[in-house]
């Protein structure tokens, strides 16, 4: 049975949103300036897009452990923007034909999929 | 002539450090507690690999716009841990022959390489 990758959430509030762009220093108006972002076609604020790659990385951290991370390999898509208020899950399973490698995925709180793709780690 | 990213910059301090591990509450020890991380293989702390993958993400961003990072792809290999006080840069170059498709990388101050991979964009 494939290896289930611990799951790691987070709710994506004005206050870590704030946080994260302070800490990457991107303070694009379609993460930080409501009034701006709801004038766009997003139609409001949406997260940076590897706050919610840092879940799939702690997701597989969680579960493998440090070490194994060393050489990792990512191969993601991000294929739909995170809202403010949205609550996002990044997990994923094993291959079952391929030990050390997993699908991994970030979804929202619709289960729509946010980050989808693949990760091999060290065996 | 292929199109550059720009490149972006970080200096891993023990604060950077710190305010990554309180914004993705991953406190491992090899991040955040010296006397551990100097006991372990990788004899001193290392930083959270996710931190260098955002200056991957600072660079296209700042280069391409926040548009073009709609449906992004990254396809990326972590090839070598970042220690404490590394300078750390993120950039990349477009390839000539497949428009939309960078080789993208994050290397240390002695220009060894961090993570390399590719990312592909919205044309």
């Amino acid at each position: 049975m494939p290896n289930q990758l611990q799951p790691v959430s987070l709710t994506v509030t004005m206050p870590t949103i704030m946080a994260y762009a302070d800490l990457t220093d991107d303070y694009n108006p379609i993460h930080v300036d409501r009034e701006f972002a709801e004038r766009t076609e997003m139609k409001g604020i949406i997260a940076h897009g590897t706050m919610s790659l840092n879940l799939i990385w702690q997701s597989l951290r969680k579960t493998l452990g440090t070490p194994a991370m060393a050489g990792a390999r990512l191969d993601i898509r991000f294929v739909r923007p995170v809202r403010e208020n949205d609550i996002v899950t990044g997990g994923g399973a094993e291959r079952a034909d391929t030990p050390g490698t997993y699908d991994v995925w970030v979804r929202n709180q619709k289960d729509e999929p946010v980050i989808t793709g693949t990760a091999t780690v060290a065996p």
